[in-house]
């Protein structure tokens, strides 16, 4: 099989190269670009020397010589060549948002301030999230060649770490509040000020809080999975923070809990230390937890005990997923980590072609995080 | 003035020897250890090479030769060095946990696992959060000499992020989430795996989810801002994090809104970008914290459309504030941003120390934030 | 087969749990401590949940169940395990330093502080660098189970960027300067203070100037190297520094030429840009660099413009080489950089694994550089 | 006085004003931009706010306002700046390499590329390099206003290291080796793939090897030392490095040893722990080393068994030497720590004011090194 990848010089595009040379249904790659044509891939990244090599060609050239196509391009550049991708019967994989909001596209553009290019792709496209999705990609594609909208960074953590409370009735109805921090590799290989090192380095800060336009995403999703278990969607608060490292993104995520599920009644203006019936309460909910992603090759809900964090998922496609309440015994605090560019881009849009080719739904993704 | 520190060679007491060195009123340091006795603090801290030359002594002996004394020692040893500091009349400023909780020796018990050596002490002591209790230490001191329990560094910055919306009845009654996330010096000097540089660098945690012995610190500390102006005790939600850089403490804070504060009524499912409505809602809200803060020298409501981030407060007793508000209209979101070491723990005090004897409140503490 | 890892939770035994993993020709693995007997490795390193599970038993238990076995503990421990695997019939490959020197007793005791525990297990070890032994190792194997003594991480990068120097004559007699950069995890798991987050980060500091163990080591591969092609052994200066990174080591490496590889005559006091007879005399260095590692699966010598740098090797167990010249024309520069948990630790011991099992060198070790 | 700071809202530049608003002669600063005209210097740097607010004007009006003027500019773009200054008869502290060459246009030329602007300019010029120059800033003063040439940051650590060797006589004529590290705001405020944050943590490289611009000036630094003692120029080869971290340089330099300095005889191919004879001869060294620098408020040569490290010397104008010798005894090796912004940019040139304008030299310039 040839894969094709547009957008193979950017960050995301070139973890998608990595990890494609590595799957063992690839044949070989074309690679596409949009700004450095005529360069080659492992001049951009010389990482890649003696391990792959090729040229960078034009995005029309990638879609002529491929089996499926993969694009990591900005937002609204890529729709034309998807449309190619599907008359010539090959499906196309987008990790832009272009196709993340299906055919709602006044959310679209209130949040990325374009319309649609071609709205009736949308026909054709699903939104790429496995653990919520899988069956759609598979219905969809019995009919052709599909177009999947590989989810944002933030939203896969985030949503991951919500689904099971809200789809086994643990969330009180009202707001959820996301509170994340991502490596700086999420904000791509274009240098800015914000991402310059001595900027950046040794300091931690929030940025566009109630702003950023991942919230939509995520709240879809979240409104998604209430709505197939029958309950109101959630409201949502999300906080983007960007951390100095280079990988990960970790979410801190704070769920009001069903009474049932509350210890220890009423939340104490006088907190105190976790209480057995708190430590019972938490034990169950990460039963439930860990039975709701038992067949998920991704998802690793960590024992007791153990809190997610972005150095243990590095280079690997988990989504790991820590349980805890507070004090008062009303809110769950659901943690989550991923690797941005892996669970968060690149990986999971490998994922996804596995799902949508019939290949094992692990293979080309079986790294072990890296300890260091 | 000899002043005394106790503890001078972990992180916060060294740190409070170099602000002390470079403060007009002290006159010469009198430096102490339990563990280090027979070492000099420039060899311990070869930074002070030519800038600091002192043996660390017995505390016993700081005690005798200081006009007041600072002690950054672990919980619990303290005590009698405070008890024989108020015996000769010289007053102490404590950087453990030990005069934090007045006389409520029961929330001390619950969370740090002993009990108190001398709890008539309390008698004598104050929470040395200026911004909370300027004029108590002013009252207590007219008795002579005093005990200064030296906030925490998570309440600090967590509880001057709240206090205005607490005190102008801004929030709402019910729970307030402080997320926050430290840099490895809050760990303190002695190696430990957690600290580790290869098991802490390049991600980030959380820890003691739900579990934190700051919780109930800065729990009382709204209570008692609530209490002031007649309101309710809110109860707290406390998540501290490891962040992979040096100093600071960045905290992110969810504060439900009264009704009159709300902008654009129920928190919508799908939410959308910054209204108008909400841009002025918050411009107010922020005019609120900036009136609040008007005469504090360390607090800096920053200008809207900065965010708070621990780069800009780096080195300083600056505590940076930046408000905003949710898509939904609902939540303020306040983030703010201290350096762990200075007004999280040693700039804090000294802070206090001025207040208690009388000099100007910025003395020796006017360091510009280091640009990187 | 059945893999044994003695001293598998330290970072050099982790790493090469991790690689063994993936490795194709490994069918189980067998992991033993000597300090943490009755964990389990998943727990040690929670990276490894969900794809690696294992008890970690006492070493003996390890022998007794592998068919080959690799240890990674604190020197002088693992000379018994080593005289049993050989009397068993079982191949042991050995990451401390106690086979590094084959029957040069003096040196290690010179060094290291004390003699060997089992002199004669030397006749029959060998020195498993690759690129220098590897006929050694296949010679050595055909008369029976064989001890491979994995080279250090520093001798790694600097024997490698000088040996074509020496074999191929364009090192002047004289002394070779290696200054070299380490990440953290070369100082291991055990928390220090000198590898404390606070202490190391943000900061490059020297350390054991004219004093590290790893001198003598460089030195004898030098003088090995220099022999094979009748040259003088030449002098060596290394100078080992700590870099606030996790992963790798830069070496650069100053190599007087011999005159006829020399450009432009004297070193000049007033220097100037490198001008075309340098760039043509370091072309040829270059290709003669080539054309020496030209079959070495693991070593590239990098392009003309591309400077080596730790972060291209990253995870991988490539050495890059890149070479250049002083403005003088009179000394060749060579910088070179490895991933030091990988060839220069567990990597580079997979490598002798598969020379001395005849599997293909390059099994288990295919991982493309990670980009970031 | 009214101080003028051309460039302020570049690393360097800000750098100035920071140091420049904590100096006790300073009255006031006229701050100018070339790119920035218009800005605020507190909006470009939130650090600053509550302590330092100015608009950034036009260079010229900066030149109209001052009583003494810095300029921290690209190369070529200050010099009628200088001029004026001279002609209203206000001296020019610059911070480019326009005036590090005196009257030498030819290496200037060679080196960055164009001519002089203005040549006659260096009539009233003196390179900045106190350590060095003192006396002839003190002398040129006697005649009118003058210009300082203020050192570049490599060189400023470079010949620091060097310059007692070759005074005393210790050096050995022939080639001197600096391999030097520098933090990544050596590089400047403007985003650049290099300095982009994903590129450079986490990873060490050798950059522009052979052919750095600060070669020149580090010669004819050891030109001139050598020349004050009837010596002979050394030959100098000059490596720099990008470390991942913010501030600092640190240098590792080789001195071939005069044959009365050395230890032990000839170098040895197998070499061997340090001797005492090593250590003798180390001691003495340090010595000579102690005594040329003991009048300098800047330099700080370190106790034996302290090694230079740039966390030791951060946000101060100290430059840290330690004395080494290699195992064979023949070479010196010196490592030098400087935090490149303040002695190896805006803290020399402060220092050069204090000369010239006849402050205490320490003045505005007694931070104590930052702990972490």
């Amino acid at each position: 099989m040839v894969v094709g990848v547009i957008g193979a010089a950017g960050y995301a595009g070139a973890e998608l190269v990595r990890l494609l040379s590595g799957h063992p249904h690839v044949g070989s790659l074309s690679l596409g670009t949009v700004s450095l044509e005529g360069e080659r891939i492992e001049n951009v990244y010389p990482n890649f020397l003696g391990k792959i090599s090729s040229p960078l060609v034009k995005p029309e050239e990638v879609v002529a010589a491929s089996d499926l196509v993969f694009a990591a391009l900005p937002h609204g550049v890529g729709e034309t060549y998807a449309r190619t991708c599907l008359e010539k019967g090959v499906s196309f994989i987008d990790l832009s948002a272009d196709f993340r909001f299906d055919d709602d596209e006044e959310t679209f553009k209130a949040w990325y301030g374009k319309g649609y290019v071609i709205p009736e792709l949308r026909k054709r496209s699903v939104y790429g999230l496995p653990e919520l999705n899988r069956q759609k990609i598979l219905d969809l594609k019995k009919d052709g060649p599909v177009i999947i909208g590989n989810p944002g960074c933030y939203p896969t953590g985030a949503s991951l770490g919500v689904f099971p409370a809200l789809a086994e009735g643990i969330a009180a109805p009202g707001t959820i509040i996301v509170d994340a921090a991502s490596g700086v590799t999420g904000g791509g290989r274009e240098p800015q000020r914000s991402f310059h090192f001595p900027e950046c380095t040794d300091s931690v800060s929030a940025y566009k809080v109630g702003a950023h336009r991942h919230t939509p995403e995520i709240s879809r999703n979240l409104a998604e999975m209430a709505s197939r278990s029958g309950r109101k969607a959630p409201s949502l608060i999300f906080t983007p923070h960007l951390a100095p490292m280079n990988r990960g993104i970790l979410s801190t995520i704070y769920i009001s809990l069903l009474k049932e599920w509350q210890a220890g009644g009423e939340p104490a203006s006088a907190p105190r230390p976790p209480s057995k019936d708190i430590e019972a309460k938490v034990a169950g909910i990460r039963q439930i937890y860990a039975a709701f992603y038992k067949d998920e090759p991704f998802v690793r809900v960590l024992p007791q005990g153990v809190t997610a964090s972005t150095g243990r998922v590095r280079q690997s496609n988990f989504c790991d997923i820590s349980v805890n309440m507070d004090q008062g015994g009303t809110t769950l605090i659901v943690v989550t980590a991923i690797d941005n560019m892996v669970k968060g881009a690149a990986g999971q849009a490998v994922q996804s072609m596995n799902i949508l080719m019939g290949f094992g739904e692990s293979e080309g993704l079986t790294a072990i995080p890296a300890l260091f």
